[in-house]
């Protein structure tokens, strides 16, 4: 799955545009049409999401290879968030992009799997298969260990898919634990020599299904990752909203140009409500969107030139 | 919440029972009456479930305070899955269990509210309130440091509700990570001083709203965590099928003889599956869960006897 995610990145543009809707960004004219046709429940607040999500992947799906939907937006409507989830993933595949389940998983053993196969794999009854949410690649917390990932990687070689595992995150209290200097070195350094080690399990070409996230906010940390793991590919999340900007970039690339695809989420879907992007107004919100992709292509091509 | 949690332990047992169904855990004749009803689907395995679940809550209900689903299980099914998830939770609630999610989640911010929302609080649309799944509480991942699981305190707080955060796991490689020695005392311990401070941010009684899980499989673990975190709930897996002894159980209790709760899931919901209980059948499935239940309640009380 790596090696289609960097054909496509090398025809578009090293960014994934994060779809994590909060009710907040969603433009009054979507909001009123679900609630006059499901009345203010939670079915109106997913349907608003799902119609939000179509509007922005319209706009934005020549111009990027992947979406990353955030699903704790989605579950925190419950039942009827999980299907804007669904649909949301559907939608996205039919319009050929390639889909990052931001979904944190990690357990262990028969509970890895199950949460692999449910977001990656598939369940056979009878003689017929069933993909649960059927994304492309899931992002998985590396705090239980190898028990918690090598299910996935198991999945990823059958049915052809990938995983990004947290190294280091963009959030200011990332450092209480992946900071801490364990034998000599930081946490999120030896998490990055496991994610090396487990993505021998599963090469696709130049690349490894197992990716990892940093957060663009701690390039020094980036640039130490990026050598560290020569041949994965890091989600950076963190550019634009939390603070990141295209220089700070440029060390989590390889010398190929690639290996790096960068995340922006509320400051993409919700560009119509920042200053720079303020004329668009809601109606619009979705050229906003956009023209905030293009923006940030921009940024990173000069970043990177 | 977690002092009504120690009032119910009080009254029955220091168990928890983990509704973790699979497919192979399933008498042939529920799981042919869910196929019959919806052909060989997921909705038939969702089907399934629940009516698994529901007779081993009706046999188990009297005897213990909790029950802990482990959502994975469910989503590896899909919507069907959550929808068999969202059941379970709304039947233990109307059985007067306590509800502990097993759904290992942890983002940071404005993500880790949603979950928070999602799993233990609720959302407001005009007048009305409402709650996405509803546990009591739910496991935490602490990776991402305080900006995880700070949001979810906030929710403890408002709604009454609790977590459990993951300190020491119970699988072989849990020590890949929690093991490291940083700063001269292993992760395991740094996690324990901040489930400790972070506690003081929810006590309800004499115990935290903030717990943490150690495995039973690490005793000696358990033991230095104990007296780290004096105030903490543990959450104990690892008892049973993953090789954990009455015996190992004894030093995660604190001195009121209270202050732990016990996990088994498949040597409870399966046991009809054991060696030990093969006589039940398949049919009496319910019948053995409750055997074990109360061998397992016999087998922990002669341990702190």
């Amino acid at each position: 799955m790596i090696s289609l995610l960097m054909e496509k990145i090398k025809k578009t543009a090293p960014i994934v545009v994060g779809l994590d809707p909060q009710l907040s960004f969603i433009p009054k004219g979507i909001l009123e049409k679900a609630f006059k046709e499901y009345g203010e429940t939670p079915e109106a607040a997913a349907a608003a999401f799902f119609e939000f999500n179509k509007g922005i992947v319209d706009a934005v799906c020549d111009l990027v290879p992947a979406v990353k939907p955030q699903i704790a937006m989605y579950e925190a409507l419950g039942l009827p968030g999980m299907k804007a989830f669904y649909d949301t993933v559907d939608y996205c595949r039919k319009k050929g992009l390639i889909i990052i389940g931001d979904v944190k998983r990690g357990d262990i053993g028969s509970t890895s799997a199950a949460y692999a196969e449910g977001h990656l794999g598939h369940i056979t009854l009878g003689d017929k298969v069933f993909r649960g949410f059927d994304e492309d690649f899931a992002t998985v917390n590396p705090y239980l260990g190898s028990d918690g990932i090598k299910p996935f990687i198991d999945v990823c070689n059958r049915d052809d898919k990938g995983i990004f595992v947290l190294v280091k995150t963009s959030n200011p209290s990332s450092g209480e634990f992946q900071d801490r200097t364990c034998d000599g070195r930081p946490l999120y350094e030896l998490v990055g020599d496991k994610v090396r080690e487990w993505g021998e399990l599963s090469m696709d070409g130049d690349y490894s299904n197992v990716g990892a996230v940093v957060g663009a906010t701690y390039p020094e940390m980036g640039k130490v990752l990026r050598k560290l793991m020569p041949k994965t590919c890091i989600l950076v999340p963190g550019y634009g909203a939390q603070g990141g900007k295209g220089s700070d970039l440029v060390h989590f690339f390889n010398e190929d140009g690639l290996g790096a695809i960068i995340n922006s989420s509320r400051g993409i879907i919700a560009a119509y409500k920042n200053e720079a992007y303020k004329e668009f107004g809601g109606e619009a919100y979705a050229d906003a969107a956009r023209k905030a992709v293009l923006d940030m292509k921009a940024d990173i091509e000069s970043a990177l030139s």
